[in-house]
């Protein structure tokens, strides 16, 4: 009896002339959903508040994010692979180009991307030799950004970032945020790898080949978004069940693991709109024999609406809604599937925004409304009227009679 | 890019043979509103709460009234003009006529109006004269009304009232309600200004004209509702907003003093059904140029609620419809306009109840739904469905694009 919860990444919309890419895509199959389950919007995180796809994710999963999230660097941290361990203080990296004279802090930032370097594996690999007081997790991310984890006794979060965040700038030296020990130790720390990383990455093979091609050398590691990863009650000791998430973001396959789910990312899903849909959705039907919750990250939708890409948009919900097809077929007297979004990305502010989004949930046992479609304009007419993110796992595993009883 | 919250005190209703006084109402411009906007209905603070109008007030400014309310006492106070502080310890006050032998606790109340007198401010003056352990604040309010704080080291408002709340019984004497040194200091302090008070007022020479005249003396200062100032962050530092505040009573006006706003009562508003409407609309488009949200308030509503005027309320509805056309003329691409009620003043009640009132959010990109009409049977069909007081600003703001995202 297993949950299927497809989480399509920005969604919903803000109406342009009253019309938005849900609204007006050919989309019979998700129509058929809704015509099938119950329906309502949603407030992933609260009404108002702008959720960030990490916090609502973690909502959705029934984690409340205002306890346990403490930045994108773990999260990020734990998307590239680290297994990051409550207490480690990890932080967003990407490789730069610096020049000038004197220590990693009298340099200059010439590329925030260093050239927008591909492959860093050989460097990633050198700059784990690094000796430091704690523990050093270093790991790549795509292109030229990565992460960097600190590990041991007595760290904290509350430190500056050493990115300039702009070129022409100087790498900033990390300083504490807080006056107390453990933030002055992560500072010194954090300094102490800035330049021993230089150092290992300016006289480093890749380095001197690429200078003699020409290209700009990937001779910094600029750091920033530093977080304390929280400890987090895995998914299977707080609900007992088993969880999988089939994502290719990093940033979703790093909440799947900071929960210790199962990570699947099916061959050729890249979280674009070219991503295999197909082997997306075979993959979670796949997993709905194993586990009992699958989360299925469709990641696309939000990119096209951070493009501010209308007919993008529309074109893409179009493919998903054939994609999905064979979900039509599962045995709802079994499954329960759930089809919403983590927060709106409107076509019109090219980013994320609080504008509830449409939920509904497929099972046998529901009751069924009169929706009939899927969309911003529907969906709040339906049997769920307005629910939190925090509450939706909840209401499928009552369905599934999986709940426990909260009294007698 | 404005908010402008107008809230009509105690607008909505039970219904009497299915109808109330909004739903009856001739009003095109409220409904038009609905019909631009997206609707729905609101517990101010929660469902089946029955909310005071400060409390309510506090909710819909985003500050939650169980933390942030203690009572009307320093509310009051703010709405009169004292500028109270954290820890200080306000009461209402009224003037009121004794009689009897002995100290002030030893007579009986005659009238707890003072004959309705109407201008106190020389009696106030004398009343600041006295001297006492702790410093004094005495302000006027409206008639016999008045407020009484005190401001020192070691107070608490676990203090009972002095006013007997009844004529023909002896004034009380502040007892502590909580054994605990503040409690006993406070206590002690309020009997001794009691005693005081009511020399200072016996022999003021207002009082013996009044005497002469064969008026009532306004020869002692009765206390109730006495509340701890709290640490309350300012709208400004909390949301990083200017906020404006147009309102006459004194109830509202406190709360918006409270939280740090501008407060703008314009010529001839009055708190009652003969208030300058014109002059309040007027005040509120012009406040929409330098502030980014203004909360205009409408008492009479609730006034004729609590008489149970059906008739009245309807017909005041009906003026406040025609009064508030300019409002329709408001940039919405830029504007984003809120309808609401602080919460039910049924005229079957008379009195504040807990039903939810209906409210309408406009702005060029909110999700129109299908409510055409503004009243407590068709905004529940609208697309915001069922929301909190504390979440109408934070929508709001999300709107406008002013709020920051929580997460990545």
């Amino acid at each position: 009896m297993p949950v299927l919860l497809i989480v399509v990444d920005g969604l919903s919309d803000r109406p342009i002339d009253g019309k938005t890419p849900l609204s007006v895509a050919r989309k019979p199959n998700l129509d058929r959903l809704a015509e099938m389950g119950i329906n309502g919007i949603m407030d992933t995180i609260a009404p108002g508040i702008r959720p960030g796809s990490d916090t609502s994710h973690l909502a959705l999963l029934g984690y409340d994010p205002y306890k346990y999230y403490s930045g994108r660097g773990p999260i990020e941290a734990a998307g590239v692979g680290i297994e990051i361990k409550p207490g480690d203080v990890a932080f967003r990296a990407n490789f730069a180009t610096v020049e000038g004279e004197g220590s990693i802090f009298d340099k200059t930032v010439v590329d925030r991307r260093a050239g927008r370097i591909e492959d860093t594996s050989e460097l990633i690999k050198a700059l784990r030799e690094i000796e430091l007081p704690v523990e050093l997790l270093v790991e790549r991310g795509t292109g030229h950004r990565a992460a960097v984890v600190f590990r041991g006794e007595g760290l904290s979060d509350r430190v500056s970032d050493t990115d300039p965040k702009a070129v022409g700038k100087k790498v900033k030296r990390c300083v504490p945020l807080a006056d107390d020990a453990k933030a002055k130790k992560t500072a010194e720390i954090v300094n102490e790898f800035m330049q021993k990383a230089h150092e290992v990455l300016e006289n480093h093979p890749l380095n001197r080949e690429r200078a003699e091609k020409g290209l700009l050398k990937a001779n910094a590691l600029l750091l920033r978004g530093a977080g304390e990863m929280p400890h987090v009650p895995s998914f299977k000791d707080k609900t007992g069940l088993r969880l999988c998430v089939i994502a290719a973001t990093a940033l979703i396959k790093g909440v799947g693991r900071v929960v210790g789910a199962d990570v699947i990312t099916p061959e050729g899903a890249t979280g674009n709109k070219n991503t295999n849909l197909e082997a997306k959705v075979k993959a979670a039907i796949n997993a709905l024999e194993s586990y009992d919750v699958v989360l299925l990250h469709i990641k696309a939708t939000d990119e096209l609406g951070h493009d501010g890409d209308f007919e993008g948009k529309k074109a893409f919900i179009e493919k998903l809604d054939e994609k999905i097809a064979p979900l039509l077929d599962l045995d709802f007297s079994k499954t329960c599937l759930i089809l919403t979004a983590d927060h709106s990305t409107p076509i019109k502010v090219k980013d994320h925004t609080a504008d509830p989004v449409p939920v509904v949930i497929v099972h046998e046992d529901v009751r069924r409304d009169e929706v009939s479609s899927f969309s911003e304009f529907e969906a709040y007419k339906g049997g769920l009227c307005r629910i939190r993110g925090m509450d939706l796992l909840n209401i499928a595993l009552d369905l599934l009679n999986i709940a426990k009883k909260f009294g007698a």
